[in-house]
């Protein structure tokens, strides 16, 4: 299997922290895309993602398989024994559900604010820019933090008693902030302290690779 | 089960699909919440799905389960038989890929354009509007229209061989461009085509009764 991705994303991480978690890191061959020249937008990549989003994984076969999600369920899949997406139909719903809220109310709306209302990745990329909705989006990833921060308070992971792709996307929604510089309130003491925890977990921590980080560097 | 949603509507009617095609409707008592008048975004509903949407699905134990792709797995695999999710790892990835595609590159596209372009739910309901925002999802949902034609030129539906939970997806955006008026283009016959034979089918033409129907107009 071979993933394009750039290995400081947000999104991508979804996809390398999934990776570890079922240990499938060594059957894959990283192909880095330039996110900062813009190299997601480019017909090359664009063949291979209509979207023009990163990670896309490419299966044997030729098969390109974009979003986040998607590329989770194949992984979760592979060994017949899914730990990441759920076994029972409620287990599958919940899981779903809150990885979908994660994206809708926390990531991608940081992403918005990113692409829209900061810099982004520099005027050569970002050819449009609507930076009134991209500060909406921000106040809406705070206010998402706040929402999980509930959650949390409730059950020691985002869809329940287990660790699952709902965790690693509202993981991914927290690198993202970082980046940024959008800072977890204070007040949201559970979510700061799920945070801790995921920060320590080992698919999380050692999702990039030294020299990956040092070529990562602009 | 209940199912709080408004009849009409273009996600709902993504769950009525499912539920036709899982047979399960006999088992699904239907709530609904106006959306002319903003129950949705009332505590009451808020209480329900934090993001304030429709439909939900509240299981026997008051679980609520909100977004319609989480909604799709929960029913699909309840038989045990998934029909719609698919079964081996790379029909999961590549029906999960193209659902959200239909989302991103159409459905979700025309909801921002109805929400922020157009009057949208009317004046009392759309408290913020970002008109030009609202535009460039509308001619995003355009070229997604082209993109879904090109698809269907290459395969009969979505994501493949089969009917998948990405045709319903891309039927929810078409339920939706139909209530804009915005016409899928005259050289898109691959859509058309797929787009007459999808309205034929039984859990799509039957989404609705008659009595919602009439309850519906306002």
């Amino acid at each position: 299997m071979t993933i394009y991705d750039w290995p400081t994303g947000p999104y991508p991480a979804r996809v390398r922290i999934a990776l570890a978690e079922k240990n499938l890191r060594s059957r894959v061959e990283f192909v880095s895309v330039n996110l900062w020249s813009g190299e997601h937008k480019k017909a090359e990549h664009l063949a291979r993602n209509y979207s023009g989003t990163l990670p896309v994984l490419e299966l044997d076969d030729r098969t390109f398989i974009g979003e986040c999600t998607a590329i989770t369920e194949y992984l979760d899949a592979l060994d017949g024994t899914p730990t990441l997406t759920g076994t029972t139909p409620r287990e599958k719903g919940v899981i779903h559900m809150m990885n979908k809220r994660a994206e809708l109310e926390l990531l991608d709306a940081i992403s918005v604010y990113f692409h829209h209302a900061t810099p982004g990745l520099g005027p050569d990329v970002e050819t449009y820019q609507n930076a009134e909705w991209g500060f909406r989006q921000r106040d809406k990833a705070l206010r998402g933090m706040h929402y999980f921060d509930g959650v949390l308070k409730t059950r020691p992971f985002v869809a329940g008693g287990e660790f699952s792709m709902a965790d690693i996307t509202v993981i991914g929604g927290l690198i993202f902030a970082g980046l940024v510089e959008l800072r977890i309130p204070a007040e949201c003491e559970a979510l700061q302290a799920w945070w801790a925890k995921m920060q320590a977990r080992p698919s999380v921590k050692n999702r990039v690779t030294m020299s990956e980080q040092a070529d990562a560097v602009v």
